[in-house]
């Protein structure tokens, strides 16, 4: 039995920089068609000359992959005037709350309209999608349905602003999504498949360790849902968070699960287990396009029902549920 | 300043077996007048022997220190004869649901009174406190809010049993304390000084990771309102639980939070920081003494307000706060 999906696309990555770039930006461009960048690096991505450096370098890295790296600019206060000039590099902003994850001490700190009005205008009238990360800095399991309020506000006050909720993990956030039209969601693969109890409920797993933390049953059966169903709001984003060994296996463990290479496998046996195999072509790849506007037809992925037994490492970088077992591979 | 402890008391220790016990039994010797022995071992201590060994094997690495080993048995259904034979050599029975922490998995999953009534009447008619660690099976952060229906059940059904719900971290465990009579609680020094947010609301510290995981903010308060008060009937249990540090800073990280040998400076800084140190005798040792009778009187500790820098690492095995600075010392 075989699996053929046409241009996969991941719109939520991280690919860091530097070395790590380098190593493991290949396990994305060999599987996807594209992916949605994210501009947290250290500085963030600001400038029209950071984001052009920043795109070459994948390019180069990923040249034999017919890979298309979409490119995002770290949210903060811009005119219309930069915004114009840089529309047409960049697929979307990224606006971060100031703590909330890796690299993201330079997000805002300020929900107010009028600090963020200017800005979400210019992009409204550009038509330059808003992604959030949206967590608060309150109790950790609380931090994604208190920032609900947030995005109420940004989708009543920007109605012509796309805002794509990302990572999304409660049965909150996936309520707002009939609530309000411009509100759009990305959906990781670990948040379909574990919750806390995952992470801490037995012993502690610091690869299943991310922000926004996995929530309860009840979230990850909303979550499940509309994923499962091709909701047409929602997209895959895997959030894929490459650290190096070392910085997960200690204290001060980093936040971030590492499922680049593995995303196709898993999300292919859980559609497969929950007899939905037709709505992964949507959730891999036609919603994102449709949300996006995006054109580009690619690449075909295909994969396999036979056994995948996962790496301990990739590069240096262990991945979610390392060494296990899954039931379906990628063949070409 | 000083402040001079008499008999401080742990009502809930791990000192495991074997090289641990005898590499870490001094950090709990020396600073205490005596502990409560939890009986979790493998396999666990539910005879005469074996208690025999395993008290002997105790004093006799303890024995310069003028340390009492309480001990307790593994819950299981024991018949009022072998009850009766043994209830002089220990000082409690610990119950633990099947599965719920470290070696529980020959704990109880079967609750039902007919079940346990022959063991618990016995128990009522000798005197023999129940200790419990009261957690379900469910999801990580509801376990033990859903237990307190088991510990109203044992505490109206069995009004002359002493019940300890060991190791509290919940607001409804301690809104039990005052509905019932013969309901009591050890709380431990890191439940009040935690949340989960120290444990994965930043970056995830695996020596903070432990059963039941801290919860909230509101919870949190309630423990340390009634500790900071004294109240009767809630006394000291450290739940200290050392692991190797390979064991802890790793993919399946085992549970348990080592603070034996810093826990009367911890709370020395927390009580005085709450302008409560003259209440610390009674929850380090008086409460105890009258719930357990315990008659004793062997041991001061001295404290100074001082600088102390917690170590990195005691005997293999890292405390909380590694290389963190604490206003108090054990000075004699």
């Amino acid at each position: 039995m075989t699996l053929t999906l046409k241009d996969p696309l991941d719109m939520h990555l991280h690919l860091r920089d530097k070395d790590m770039l380098k190593n493991i930006a290949k396990y994305s461009s060999k599987n996807f068609s594209g992916a949605l960048i994210m501009p947290n690096l250290l500085p963030p991505i600001t400038s029209i000359d950071a984001l052009n450096r920043y795109k070459n370098e994948i390019i180069d890295i990923t040249k034999d992959d017919n890979f298309t790296p979409y490119m995002t600019l770290f949210f903060q206060q811009y005119s219309y005037e930069f915004l114009e000039k840089i529309k047409d590099d960049i697929i979307a902003i990224k606006l971060y709350p100031a703590g909330v994850t890796t690299n993201s001490k330079n997000g805002i700190s300020n929900f107010d309209l009028e600090y963020l009005r200017p800005t979400l205008d210019a992009m409204s009238r550009l038509g330059i999608v808003l992604c959030v990360h949206g967590e608060s800095n309150g109790f950790v399991m609380d931090r994604e349905q208190e920032f609900c309020k947030i995005y109420e506000k940004l989708a009543s006050n920007f109605p012509k602003l796309k805002i794509i909720m990302e990572h999304i993990t409660t049965k909150d956030s996936v309520d707002l999504l009939d609530r309000y039209e411009n509100l759009f969601a990305t959906i990781t693969v670990h948040h379909l498949l574990i919750t806390l109890d995952d992470v801490i409920g037995g012993s502690l797993d610091p690869h299943l360790f991310c922000k926004p933390i996995a929530k309860r049953q009840e979230d990850k059966e909303a979550l499940l849902k509309v994923a499962l169903n091709a909701h047409k709001k929602v997209m895959f984003g895997s959030d894929s968070a490459p650290h190096p060994r070392d910085s997960k296996e200690a204290p001060g463990c980093a936040a971030g699960i590492f499922t680049a290479p593995i995303a196709l496998q898993m999300l292919s046996e859980l559609f497969d287990n929950h007899n939905s195999l037709s709505n992964l072509q949507p959730f891999i790849s036609d919603n994102a396009k449709n949300i996006y506007n995006i054109r580009a037809s690619k690449k075909e992925i295909v994969l396999k029902k036979e056994e995948f037994i996962i790496e301990k490492s990739y590069d240096g970088v262990v991945p979610m549920w390392a060494n296990k077992s899954l039931k379906w591979k990628i063949i070409s």
